[in-house]
């Protein structure tokens, strides 16, 4: 039995954490902790059916645990990162410090500078379905982004088999407000979310484009060479289209993926079937289902759908794939168990039930 | 002041119509007819504000009226068509039957032969922003589609400007439940669609795709040449990803149009200002603001932000439109009382303020 | 033709003016005032199908308009209102800050002493039901309570006919979320409010209750005697329980009536709707119909329905009252433009049809 | 490790006990019965993280399991619970068919004869806060209907202490639409429900109205004396005004309570933390927070707050109590878990966890 503690429990991950780790067999929540309700109990904070007490960030027991996740906003998470590394513990990073390898793209996207890049090496991204076998000996794992957690699986395939014309996917991506943080802001007012449906941050202006993008351009460098000292290098480029729902949680990517001639002529529901055969938590629908957001919410499935490809002779033919999560589970917090359970040798699937 | 007798009146489409007209200062309702609810009273088939009497649709007195508009269903609205324009009525159908120039199109979208192709030919394509000079002459107006018209007004000027790459556009559309009708089904029901996005229909199987097609290829052609021999050969593909949003009412179309290398170097927004200025109900966004479909409902506008371009050197330059309308008000009654005070040569506002 | 200023413009209820006002006959928009949104247009506040520019308070024109609507919360509303009819201009507020009568009370239930307890002996509550004959002559019109509209008018006739057994009246009230303003607070947060039904203020402690004991209680003592020497003496009190609904707009209020045993003969339908007879906002429903939101919103209606009564032998039969309003209409927005036609003379409805 | 059999699965409340009892530890699903989609799988009839194959009712392996879930409508269910008692198995109803003692009220509640009255004798009311005592012998037992668990648990320890004044009592109850059932129809149509807030079968009108009085009834009786002979006699009646919510799951119960003169002196928020201290899904909320539905939902638990109690001096003092629970699981197939696990000696809250 392990003992974990959360940074940033009020939130809507940290309560979500709260709520997998108080049912895992083979962990236990050592500490919870929340600036803002420090000295109160969780249930003073939200509504929720189980309870523990919050402690203050700085008098957290960090000694006395094996593991943390950090809810904390991108910024202070890896100060706090740094701190549990120093200290001895293993983390598990839910916010975005440690998810793109180049601290100049972080600097752009995040507009300050990264406070430890120094640790951005040792960083391991924690996607299973790419990364399982680097997870395990991970003491820092970036906990992916709820978008790119869809667009990525979505896309996978795909790229694998180089079968994209061009360089260009499209994401046409639709998420719940729980994924915009339960800071209230005019944004995330029931009114203006209600009876609404919002595109925002569009084109390729959102934060999570570059994390996309370094990861399906690191799968396209990695099929066609072992030469990996373009790291960096941007070979993939996503216009990406994300859209506020007027839903609590769930999210919904439609990728419009460009096909080589070749790739135009393979059955890519078997592909994909293939490719994610024996995964715990990816779901390829049976032919002629369509993925939808109540496929995947209250899960840590992701749930895909495969096709139809759409084209004319002259043009290139362009396959539709529909890939769901549940942001607040596969797109955060069930995720971040998952890693948790590949660190500590458990069964990947402990605690993540329906 | 004409007289207007309405079809279909307890569907949404129907009484979004009776509302409306019950305010227009040039027409008054002569009958409201019903089959459902024959011989009770509006306010019996739905709480709503106005009310009068419900005939049957064979007791209507349709010598008294100046024009009527069919929300019959499809097949049926047809056969409604037929009659009145036989008494000498002016006829504005908001059904599919008379959208689709070519029966045997029609026949494969909808499943039966068409009742009247000998009318096909006066039909007018009721879309002002294209069609505004023939809809005054016209006695049968096809009301178009509320997907289409979001599509098409979107997509317009990178067609008529011959700047699209390729000819497969991607129209990746949410709607509203109210799209659906007022028929109780599963795929209507409360529970199925709250906290849900399910896209249906996907890729080219949507019955308003052909419409889209025919309509877009239209534009094409127009551009390149006067010759109208070859009338229904389709030039532009639609991939067409309809979803069903959780809301009421309302429907926003992203539209991925590839633009050929000089297509990209253009001004995108200041064209689509000038091609739509001066248009009464469609409001192009200043550059910043993107649409949204609380921008466009309870009005008749089609609202519209143009842009970004995104893209890489080797791959074609792609632009994002944003298309919103309310889809029972410029996606149904109120582009169809648009087009009824174009026939009658009232203002084209008439009635239509929000 | 009249020339209105409005001072809180881009909250809900100042844009609900703002449309409402775009489309009067009578009434021209002579500014619009926001401290948020100043030098900014109303199309930057939020996302509206008409535009103007916003003006700072302090910068408004006062002396071109002709009346002022005050949509400034509580407080900042009083003092705006004191230097409009310092200037001559007559005021409409649709604060809480001239509806009570007893500065006492006002202290207690807003946590502060009142501004110009000078200015509240020539306020008149603007419930043009009970207090039309005062409404053309006044200077200040006090615009009543969402909650005390709808309570008010529901319980009216029974009040009115002496019929109340004891003096509690229990009002089960739901309301949406626009009525707790465009502020961003956690108790707005969409992911807080949806799939969620939430009491709050219960008991007595929500602020509306004083405004609807006075009222209520008003009505009482004037059927009982002429004497308004004991004026502001508490003769009915309202067990209140404010729930908030996961909606944008509407509210509706369940009341309990004991009757008398006198009362409890009486056909309750039938008086209610006599006593609203005329009325052009209050629509009594048919026997056998039933209130509900969709009923009202959109429109300047309360709608009510009467009945049934309930109740064994040994105890006190029991009336239930269901009464809905558009809070942003009836309950504000609207009824303050009612007002606004009483102070000026034209007709009741001008500007307010759905 | 038992084996149960469910009869219509592919309901809410019986896709809602596979989900259960596919991950409780003691039990194992023998076999899921589904009229409408026989010869499927469950993912073909919704969109649902686990699977099953879907027999016909007729050809359901009865023999093989231990006790049926009957999640059939009222009428066929109690046709399938005579069946399976005669072949021996035990047996939770769902429906109503044995809820009412009284085949009489029951006749008239359901509009049909009762057809199996000989059974009604044994069964049990599954409410186990009350018949706990009785649950594990009995061969029947009738699942509570959800708008009687919240309001009987809401309303027991008044009841119990003979401190209700008079004998009615107000239910002001607010409810999900899943409660409604998933066959389609006009009153759970989407846009029907959205935005709306709708009273229904008002006053005395609702088929669980008899099922609250005959449970409060027999409180109160059973306080008084130990006499049973006048065991149908109504002592307390229900005023009853369900609502429908524009939510999918959840329920919320306002109760007003008249207390004796004696019973205003109590202090009821101690004396229901006693009632139901120990009950594993009963939480009576501390002081100061008020029960919403984001309390209950997704657990088992009824979420219960007690006070205020507001009245004047003249006038009875009156106590508002509110209860939630999730309709799907305390009020439905959650409870039922609760009864197998009594029925079998199971720990009672295996399954049920959050």
């Amino acid at each position: 039995m392990i003992k974990v503690g959360i940074y940033g429990a009020t939130g809507y991950t940290g309560v979500e954490l709260a709520r997998i780790l108080s049912r895992h067999s083979k962990a236990t929540i050592g500490f919870a902790a929340s600036e803002t309700y420090a000295g109160q109990r969780l249930s003073d904070a939200l509504p929720c059916p189980f309870d523990m007490p919050l402690v203050k960030t700085e008098d957290a027991p960090l000694d006395t645990v094996d593991v943390v996740f950090s809810c904390l906003p991108h910024g202070p998470s890896a100060e706090l990162c740094h701190h549990a590394l120093a200290m001895g513990k293993r983390v598990i990073d839910l916010s975005a410090d440690f998810r793109l390898r180049d601290p100049a793209v972080y600097a752009r996207a995040y507009q300050h500078e990264h406070p430890h890049p120094d640790l951005l090496a040792q960083a391991v991204y924690g996607l299973p379905e790419v990364y399982r076998s680097l997870i395990p000996d991970a003491d820092l794992v970036a906990n992916p982004g709820c978008y790119p957690t869809s667009v990525i699986l979505g896309a996978l395939p795909v790229l694998e088999l180089g079968a994209l014309e061009g360089n260009l996917i499209i994401a046409d991506s639709k998420s719940s407000v729980s994924g915009a943080g339960r800071k209230p802001t005019l944004t995330t007012h029931f009114v203006e979310v209600n009876e609404n449906l919002a595109p925002y941050n569009i084109g390729h202006a959102h934060r999570h484009v570059p994390e996309m993008e370094q990861e399906l351009s690191s799968v396209v460098r990695s099929q066609e060479s072992e030469d990996r000292s373009q790291e960096s290098e941007i070979r993939i480029a996503v216009m990406f289209t994300p859209h506020l729902l007027p839903i609590s949680r769930g999210m919904l990517s439609a990728l419009y993926l460009r096909l080589t001639p070749q790739g135009a002529q393979a059955d890519w529901h078997a592909i994909y079937t293939r490719r994610f055969d024996g995964e715990p938590f990816v779901r390829v629908l049976p032919k002629g289902q369509i993925a939808t957001i109540a496929h995947a919410n209250h899960t840590n499935n992701a749930v895909i759908s495969v096709g139809p490809v759409v084209g004319m002779e002259q043009d290139s033919p362009t396959l539709l794939v529909v890939s769901c999560i549940d942001n607040l589970l596969k797109g955060a917090s069930g995720q971040a168990v998952q890693n948790m359970n590949l660190m500590f040798g458990f069964d990947e699937r402990e605690g993540l039930g329906y």
